[in-house]
């Protein structure tokens, strides 16, 4: 299978241990899956636009400071994977195919001002036609709200993209960024090509068949 | 003044001249403005998009058809501009920021798939900081609804891009890519940063002070 | 086999079904043979090389407007043939090299101003010591004439590369440009590398050992 | 005059006000100087450093993931500065060459693995053929002995670059990386091309004039 | 004016003094215009091709070691000219065009295999609307037969590009490379934009209004 | 075993057969090993570095022009290799690294001014991990002196990196250049990596099994 695995930057902020990825998609390629990683860009992304915000740069300069941190932890992991990961990082879509063409995994960042790096995992899992896009978070899945603020929010097995676009629009109007799994740009390619995709936790990753029959915790979504 | 000129890709379908908006711009510098182009792909790109469509190409790969067409159209522009422009076309954003700081006509097409060409004229705005975004149709401003279909449509001299955003959903709804002005993305980077837009016929290129005293047709859209 | 197909750009302007010449290339690789794909521009270069003479452009110039037409119909093809091309056109023999390196088809438009992509097609030959360059043409072979002009004109099954440029070269003479297989840069190309050329119609592309042998009709060009 | 300013990556670190730099540089500039800025890593490269090695990687990795780090110092300056700097961070020295031709302030980080970006700062004085490089430390110039350790430490306003050696090779005995002005490639260039180095303070990069009169305390390098 | 000089390579063989050609090309700049320089390979170039041949390289990989060696004296030229020139070399027209525009001296050497460098001074006079193409050869112009060979041999101060033709041709039937001013393709692109171009020897740069009148000995090429 | 073998550019100016190298580094990839190759400049670029002074060239320039030297080397080797090359020579070492993932020899020259190719090859050695990094001389080894102006210098079979150093250094003083191996970069590279490093003969380059057993004459230098 073709599997294009999106990583919260946050997962670079973290304390603790970031080679359980690394063992986690050697494992997938072992079984003979192909895979392309894409890493967003976490607390360095945000400290750096701050840091640009106090010397009066525009928001399409923001979003390219916080693009290269997103393409520097694709780096580090590009090559912490030695031989498996294609060794430089692609800047664009038409760069990404490109190192994709070679058969290794392709870790990027974000490409563009004004897109997320969930909406480059989008596209990235529509341009290699992906079998799955699989969406890591520091939560195990797609709550029916923010698990952080609704002590009563319930993870769900199942949303339709039309549901999950409520949810996410709901969860917005209450505060931007605090919540944001995939945005407009990403739902939009995921609805036009009918991207499948699984949100869960980082121990989860090994694990597609058992989601697939229900037997592990996360989120499927199904394309309407 | 720094400005952004997004031209539809009809305007190289259409027979006549193109020198029209050689001229226009030519004079715009002559007074002492800034210009950015950015080119739409127009019916070349639609044969190309359907042509790839009958031998099985993905949505990104289709886009990037598009794109390629759009850059084709500004590579015209740019070379029959000579001296004035820029003579290479960017392909990305990174890439028009260099281009740009060179002091020329900087012309450009699409970025990336899954953006509109009205999305990079946005973008553009933002990143040089424009003074206006010229969006220019094939009809002469923003109307109350699709003037093709409603002969009780107005043109609208004044709109808010909260105003906008309903008019461009509703007749959305009623087909999709019949009346595309601004995308979703285009205008999620036009709120951002409180761009100023102007949409307007090819003919008042060169009247942006009349169009802002009233004394030219066109809709003005102010950023709430 | 190593092969270099060149298509007429008149491919790309034809009605009808383009899936023909991708099944064709992918017959000849599951065969065995190594494929290298030159496309021309045909009449949307045409459209616009005659938009930019509009517009004032120089010669170097409308020879580059060709050139990314016969780009755009490189990619075209090679993302239609998916994982069996390399993603990227090539815009130079080096990079040309670069590319081929990797194992896959090689799709390229043309690569300077001066050249026409049957120039190309010969260098690309030439640089991978092809074992043929098989021209395609919308008739199926060198006609002792311009077969729309004489009907006495007939089919050559074989001609030396000297008969060869005397057939270009009094053709040519009548009208430019109407009849133009192999310029003087190409012939000098295939000369002093001694390239083995078959000249053909579409639907023979699979037929190499046939045409050998004289079951098909094709002309094949033999080096002095 | 020509100036290069090498600011150690410590500065980006710093809680506290990066707008001083700005306006010392533009300062410069008003002044019609030409100004080459070239930034270190600091704390967030040695996090990457160490991150990096956790997951293995080797040395030459390593110091990517430090370049990786100063061109994103360098990015931010860039982009801060605006009009005044070229918009693309160089990646070697031609680039460098390339992007100081167009008479803007070029920023640069690391060029290569194996190389400090002091060492950059040498290459790019001598390219340029600087009138001086300016070494930005957390100090206000070389002192006799490492004046974090050694409370007898003496900031002196000459040193020949064969006593800064003599110091600098002491010093780096005790513990490696604690005083890390110049390393020996820096030091090789500094010497083969006699560059002009002066060693101060942030607050004194105005102050060239009144530093070579003796009348601000920095320490001047004497070529030998 | 706009003028392109043709170097030969053999200038780089040459014992004696380089720098003439610097200062004459200073002069011109200083006098106003503006000047592209191309530079032939020469006896460097002969000697990898040879190497290349022993070791068995197919004629496109001998071409481009021939065109590196003249890139090589471009970046020779390019850097002794310091600000003056840009500090790359170009590798394709489309490259040319680039660093052209940012209004600097552009050296430039080969840029395909199949190409000669006259070739390459064409294409650019032909892409910048050059007033002249000025190719300085270790003679004083054309001769109506190879001076070398034919002690009857006249300078013509006058020929027509069809005059040219026959000249070339003659003499290279007689032995090919030998008398190699200007090759077919270069012909055929100083035909089609009807090219001006003068022969001459390296000292007669400076003088060609002189050589206008007649008052210096050189070579007028007529387009017919 | 990943080997890099640097070949002085004194290779490329003797006279006799260049295919020995050839033959050696297929032998070695025909028993499985994977080669790396880099070339130094010699006296062609010993030649433009000396046309470059007389043209006042500064440093960093004259470095570029060897670093070409060394890198057209480089070409012939790569292009002389066909198919089990890559067919692109890499200027940096992040180029280096990309174009090492697609499985084939990489021939690489220099990459940056202020670096010997010694001290490329030990950052290529230490970039892919290499089991041996091969510096093949003119002599058989490193000698106990410079065997030129020593009757008395022996061959030393096994030497530390240390002892090296205190060799290197003391010849060094004698007179720069005359006995140059390894430079200090390349040390310290090979020192913080403890790169296996081995001295030998052209002719010896088959011969690693048995030079490690001490049946071929050759020096190893044991990392400290």
């Amino acid at each position: 299978m073709k599997l294009v695995i999106k990583i919260t930057g946050k997962f670079f902020d973290m304390e603790g241990d970031k080679s359980s990825l690394l063992s986690s998609i050697k494992e997938l390629i072992g079984l003979g899956h192909r895979v392309a990683l894409v890493t967003g860009g976490g607390g360095i992304a945000r400290r750096y636009i701050d840091l640009g915000r106090t010397l009066g740069l525009n928001e399409a300069s923001l979003d390219l400071l916080g693009i290269w941190v997103s393409r520097l932890n694709a780096l580090l992991m590009a090559m912490a994977m030695q031989d498996l990961a294609y060794p430089k990082v692609p800047e664009s879509l038409e760069q990404f195919m490109e190192f994709w063409a070679h058969g290794k995994v392709t870790v990027t960042g974000g490409f563009q001002p004004g897109q997320s790096t969930a909406a480059v995992s989008a596209l990235v899992a529509e341009a290699i036609s992906a079998d799955y896009l699989l969406i890591i978070t520091t939560v195990d899945g797609v709550y029916s709200a923010d698990p952080k603020r609704n002590p009563n929010a319930k993870l769900l097995p199942k949303v339709t993209t039309l549901e999950l676009k409520n949810i996410l629009e709901s969860s917005q109007s209450v505060r931007a960024g605090t919540y944001e799994l995939l945005d407009p740009m990403a739902m939009k390619i995921i609805e036009r090509s009918k991207i499948k995709v699984m949100v869960m936790g980082l121990s989860k990753i090994g694990s597609i068949d058992r989601i697939l029959k229900g037997e592990e915790t996360a989120t499927i979504v199904e394309p309407v």
